[in-house]
């Protein structure tokens, strides 16, 4: 980390969102956080956008990724990455936490609080994480549409609704995810997102060569991650999803450092090897917050004497 | 209550702004509430806007009026009211939780939740109830003034920010109030609230007429209750709050309810005498959810239906 | 209500438990709430535990009873719920928000809030609230019988687990319902509800003679009114629950004194009927408070004073 | 991090106490985190217990450490840390939010989150970061007794209260932070924390030197980090908190990470330094959680079946 030349974090001026990415050209990158520390440094780092992740916010909060953690406790975590950068963030909303009245409620609370895109996936309630074996069913087609056509009407403004296909999770075949992939977009979503978790990406790459619409397609490189984001770019991907990539080095970095605390009984060997606590408060905009500070203390001392005429007046 | 005439709860279409009615002619009268519930309750009797009452929701929470519930647990209550109607929501923000920083800090997440107006008094932090004998010291105007500025200066849209004048519950007089007055509307506030304790409402109609500008002034006549909104409004108030009077006769409600319930061992004298159940369900909104869920679950499966001969050619 | 008489708020000494209560001989009356104040409300009058109720925590936060709200934010409201009574909180835990790990994740947040005991429903959910005519259907027997094993399993304390039998809401006869108790007494539970929405008493009445388990037995009189908790406690019900009339009083009430204040434009007319701005003092534990600051304010004055000739001796 | 050998995380059996490693001989060890994620990987490693840092906790939700983030955003963090450890959490609870009251409800909230000590700073409220060099001024020691007093008072249990001294960050001298640290004692703090940013342990070595009493002392070496935790016990040190290390480490971390994506457009060249996502799910608990559903979904299965002729008798 360059510790000296950031510049102080900019107040929110305008968050750009998903919407006006995708219309745009080129391959929309964004990388996977959990708070918004870690959606400021994927902002700081140049990443398009965020994804907020519900394997790192339930990592985060030590319970599995399987709807052990409720709507509620995910919008808040993704309500507070979006006060805190302008890139877009876009939040995993896992099966959607329920039937059409609960995804409707949900897309309610998730716009108000300035996400600029849900993705939704098509499985049962409660879901499992993709990467685990067991417990992976999808939901009938049917009843997922409904799920999209409510959550695409209950938006009023910007919010994109990405329908998550997880056929290939759950043992189909490319057949049934574009098949389903289909219907979604009739349904209503704005984007799909065609998940799989080959060590090799030709699925994928076979999803976006047969994939004839000109609906957003979205790929997660977590397991194929070989393959680099041009070459998807190239096969029609218009996002690209780094999903835990921070979470994973978080935990090796922590767990060396405290390790070595440990082994030490002081901290002296790695001090140059990590963030001082002065980057901490340039991550925090500390700088910013004193300058308001002092200009508003001011301020107000020039008011009150400005005012005082006029009371004497009244 | 008339049980069966009311409409549907209607889906929030737009919400109407505190600057809105402020720029219309007429006065604005406002009553508290403490949660959604008590907001729609206001918004269906036909209240201009719903005051989230710092009384009313530290009452709710069982604890006193004295900056013992945080920010946080204030907004939380704001924000859920502001997204259960139309009208606006004007909150009452006690201190402002601090000095300078946490007041823009509050504004901003205040103004993110929806809330369309936010109320600062001139009091010391820890702040304690107006209607309490002990503990009214006033912050100096100089350092109240920076807080106003920078409020006013966090805002980004259409958030009013409405000073809250405790000088004459501070054991001060009226020249005090008004020099005060003048000094927060220099230093940006949009509309100032001169606050008081008296049985007469002598002295809040005396500041109105030696009020000169065309800043708004707000009145709360909870113990001066013998004046009416009209003469209020000739006297030159342009927003009334009737602060805590659903509280209070929910208290009284609700006492009797379970005391004749222990009394009777059952629940038939009163049964005529409440909302039913059906009425409750009105107030939830459960109408327009199931309305909506059969429109998608419906659309789900035709969707599903058309998108198949696609899905087969792709 | 009786203003004058009530004594200051105590500090909770120590919880009774449901437990204890169903340990003793008499029948357990219990009354719905939805925040603190209608905890506090509850103890005041003489109930012997609080019910905090799906319906009415819905109702106040301006949803529909139908797992729209999650169960992050109905335990939060349990949680301040128990924070300022001693009496017992049992909360209405719906369906228990998913499968056996989201249940036994439920329990635990339950347990560690100091919840006294969780109601647990035979319904799928999402779930509809039992008044409502539609979406009524019933979880396999076995699934909710490892539901509510796992509750059991999960709670490390006095917890207590009681079993919602919804058969006769979803259309079932007495022979299933019975069936289903004896199958949740099994897995577990600590106690069986009955639930049922018809005008008379009759068929839980009829439940309780051929209930011939030492196992605890709920009833909830809400649509069988006229018969009294004597009439209950005697055809062997162990507790009473009155689910939602306070909310219902309290909207009445709301209502009308809103109507009040628009037509008459003050409050006169209605200030000697409703509680006083000191009774709402007194429930939020104010005396206690200030009591307490002007005790430890004098202490720290004491200390300070006796430990300067320590501090010069070091 | 070794990736295979960790046992499955364990059900939290008993939480230890605070008291009780104080109570035992030896150096206690605790880290800083913000999450329960740091909070387990600290216990992994072997850390005694677990520091809910301001600073730290501050920084993920991305504000300054200065009493932005309200009491209940914070205790909600140590809430959810103290659920996932079987460690004590000691939480950094600043200048305690308040005065009097406002700490006494602190007090009794973080004891019934399950928090082992608290940590109140004799400095202003609103608080700045002591390792800034501006806006730090301490509050009257009498004062400050006062709300030490208060604490000490609130807490039913075994949570204990921790002063900690600020006397050198401001400015004072050691006999200043002598005479505070006895008048704490007197007041009932349970220990004291002597903070200081001096780059040389001189100062905190002198000041343990002249602390005669046996109140536990605790040491925060950030600055002074060249000394080790035997020299800091053998000065009579009784905790020493590593307070933000594993923030620091985790900014580069992901910091690099994240850049390393987008130099590469993939994720290959650091896939074998990082956790694995099965690593992420052994933190998470998930085999512990599919273990517990199979087994109560057998359960289910079996008491259900168990439970039929009983049924047919009823």
């Amino acid at each position: 980390m360059t510790r000296t030349d950031h510049p102080a974090v900019p107040v929110p001026a305008r968050r750009t969102t998903l919407r006006e990415l995708f219309d745009a050209p080129g391959l929309v990158r964004i990388v996977g956080a959990h708070n918004p520390l870690g959606a400021r440094l994927a902002e700081r780092a140049g990443f398009d956008g965020v994804w907020a992740s519900g394997l790192e916010v339930s990592a985060s909060q030590g319970v599995p990724d399987a709807d052990i953690l409720t709507m509620s406790d995910l919008l808040s975590v993704s309500a507070s990455m979006a006060s805190a950068v302008r890139i877009p963030v876009v939040s995993d909303c896992d099966a959607g936490y329920g039937n059409v009245p609960q995804v409707m409620h949900m897309v309610r609370r998730y716009e108000a609080a300035g996400i600029s895109a849900v993705t939704i996936e098509d499985k049962l309630f409660p879901k499992m994480n993709s990467f685990v074996a067991s417990n992976q069913s999808l939901l009938p087609v049917e009843a997922f549409c409904g799920k999209i056509s409510a959550a695409a009407a209950a938006r009023t403004g910007d919010l994109l609704v990405i329908a998550r296909i997880e056929a290939l999770i759950a043992g189909h075949d490319l057949d049934e995810a574009l098949s389903r992939a289909h219907a979604y977009e009739a349904a209503g979503a704005d984007a799909v997102l065609i998940h799989a978790k080959d060590r090799s990406p030709d699925v994928v790459l076979e999803f976006l060569e047969r994939w004839s619409s000109p609906l957003p397609v979205v790929v997660v490189p977590t397991t194929y991650h070989t393959v680099t984001a041009t070459e998807l770019e190239d096969a029609g991907a218009k996002m690209v999803v780094y999903a835990n990539h921070g979470l994973r080095a978080l935990i090796t970095a922590v767990s060396e450092t405290f390790s070595s605390i440990l082994r030490d009984g002081r901290t002296s060997r790695f001090e140059d090897d990590i963030a001082t606590v002065e980057d901490v408060f340039e991550l925090q905009g500390l700088r910013d917050m004193l300058d308001e500070e002092r200009r508003h203390d001011a301020a107000g001392v020039e008011h009150a004497l400005a005012a005082a005429p006029l009371a004497n007046r009244s």
